[in-house]
């Protein structure tokens, strides 16, 4: 909470994106029993998944578990997960047709098992700041548009440029739904919350501009001066200084800039969260702890960084490198 | 050519990568009857593929038909093309082992057909320039690693960072290939060359810097003061820096960067090349002359700025979209 206010810690906080995810054998025997949309959806389980990983690992922050899609449950889209494979929307959304059927939902009502499970954590760890989360609009409507995951994003771009009209009024929908979600989340006891836009660095910087930032501005803006937020992409070295426009306490980015650039780039007035390649927990933990280093060198003990991957744990991770890199982030930036 | 040199044209240059290609019926012709192996192996006909694209669209520069992956025809790892789909490479390289057993291809001979082309070429189109091009080392192995194309180069990047030795052989011994084949083509009559390290986007600046620099530069060095060179990939907006100190006239960008950002952190001392997204020619003529405006007030006139997509034209593009492309470049920038 201390790095979100950029102010100094004793040690720079780390928590890991996906940390309670298939790496990790407690996990997969939860999955395997109850299915992936069940577990997200049964409050008291999502809560023992996400207790679970901060006890196991170590980390400063607790998470909540669920899945940036779930808002595409009561909108009633056929969203389903094949087994260790990616989401599959039935009824995805292709036309401006499409977009004028949409229903708006009400999360505090088709979502409440989120808080629920928000609540139960807030319990049992009363010591550790708790992160809620959602999918920012422009990645929520890649998956609706796409149908689920894409390398090209060739339907969502298509559709924003040939039907712009259809797209604000998709964007604008998902920007209130996004805003009320999170509000829900901080209502329920999240500390700070974090909004994914994992697909935004698609985009060129002028695109970010005129089809997304407005709609990341208003799913943000509900939050601004409640609790602090995490607005995180991939791929977005291109984009920086648009993203922080858009808001955020704290910017995340990936491996791909490098730490001390961004942050010049983005100012003194923001945070930053990041940005070890989760590729690096398959390396040895000498060449781990090497490329940790050049991380901290680059952020250069600054209060205000947020250490974390780039992007989600990989599935292939060892436990015990997740261990080791939590141990590494606190031993050499313990004061 | 006076683009590469940084001088005043009378208009912006314009060409597209893959310009001769699925998208266009004629390639699509000579593709079926041939396959696309031969298709690059038979001067003929690759100069005849390379001809007729640049005289459909009139763009300003021809591109040699080839493919990256040709060297590893003769270094025998079993390369194919399934059809319609991404290249497959039977033998991958798996091990330091099997790098050990690699051969090292002398292309001057094994590589000779694509000199015959850009011979045919020349003759054919004596007053356009040509380009010959080869894949970065980088870009290669990682082709050779993971056997095909990849999402997020797992396999590349665990070799690279459990095997760094043997990662420095393979790296090594593809910049001197890569160097060769580049002075062939250019010995043949190519009047610059383009290096495409496609991927290269995937990886951090300080993993670029170790892993990939050396080698990307050895491959452009022996060109240098030679002909001008085009040193692209795409997802670079946190690697420019760094690729311009590897090499080359030219730096090719992607859509993900702000062409003016990029030139003010490239430097006087550069060309550069891009870089509308090729999603955009999938948009109505409105739409693409907008988009068009756009990258073009970023280049602001400046001398040195090669008109391209940010990366190939993409197999659904109607040709009048790419017709329509090139002329609105031409009348927007003639002086």
């Amino acid at each position: 909470m201390k790095a979100c206010r950029r102010e100094a810690a004793p040690y720079t906080p780390v928590w890991l994106m996906r940390q309670a995810g298939r790496y990790m054998p407690e996990y997969r025997e939860v999955r395997e029993k109850f299915g992936f949309l069940a577990l997200c959806t049964r409050p008291e389980v999502a809560a023992e998944v996400t207790v679970t990983a901060v006890r196991r690992l170590g980390v400063d922050a607790a998470i909540i578990f669920a899945d940036i899609l779930l808002p595409l449950i009561p909108m009633k889209l056929g969203l389903s997960y094949e087994a260790g494979g990616g989401p599959r929307i039935e009824r995805r959304v292709a036309s401006a047709e499409d977009v004028s059927a949409l229903r708006e939902i009400e999360p505090a009502e088709s979502l409440s098992f989120v808080a629920d499970a928000i609540r139960i954590v807030r319990r049992e760890l009363p010591d550790r700041p708790l992160i809620g989360f959602a999918g920012a609009p422009f990645t929520l409507a890649s998956y609706m548009i796409e149908g689920g995951s894409s390398r090209d994003y060739r339907l969502t771009k298509t559709f924003m440029y040939r039907e712009p009209m259809a797209w604000d009024r998709l964007m604008g929908m998902l920007a209130k739904i996004t805003g009320k979600y999170l509000q829900m989340q901080a209502a329920a006891g999240a500390d700070l919350i974090q909004l994914f836009d994992s697909w935004v660095g698609a985009l060129s910087p002028a695109d970010y501009r005129r089809f997304v930032m407005p709609y990341s501005r208003a799913a943000l803006a509900p939050l601004a001066g409640r609790i602090p937020t995490i607005h995180f992409g991939t791929g977005t070295a291109g984009l920086l200084e648009a993203m922080r426009e858009a808001g955020g306490d704290v910017i995340g980015v990936d491996w791909r800039v490098n730490l001390r650039e961004a942050w010049s780039r983005l100012g003194n007035g923001v945070a930053i969260q990041g940005n070890l390649d989760p590729m690096v927990l398959l390396a040895e933990t000498a060449e781990i702890r090497r490329q940790v280093k050049i991380v901290l060198e680059q952020a250069d003990g600054r209060p205000g960084h947020i250490f974390n991957l780039g992007h989600g744990i990989l599935p292939q991770t060892p436990v015990d490198h997740a261990i080791a890199l939590v141990d590494m982030v606190h031993e050499l930036t313990s004061r």
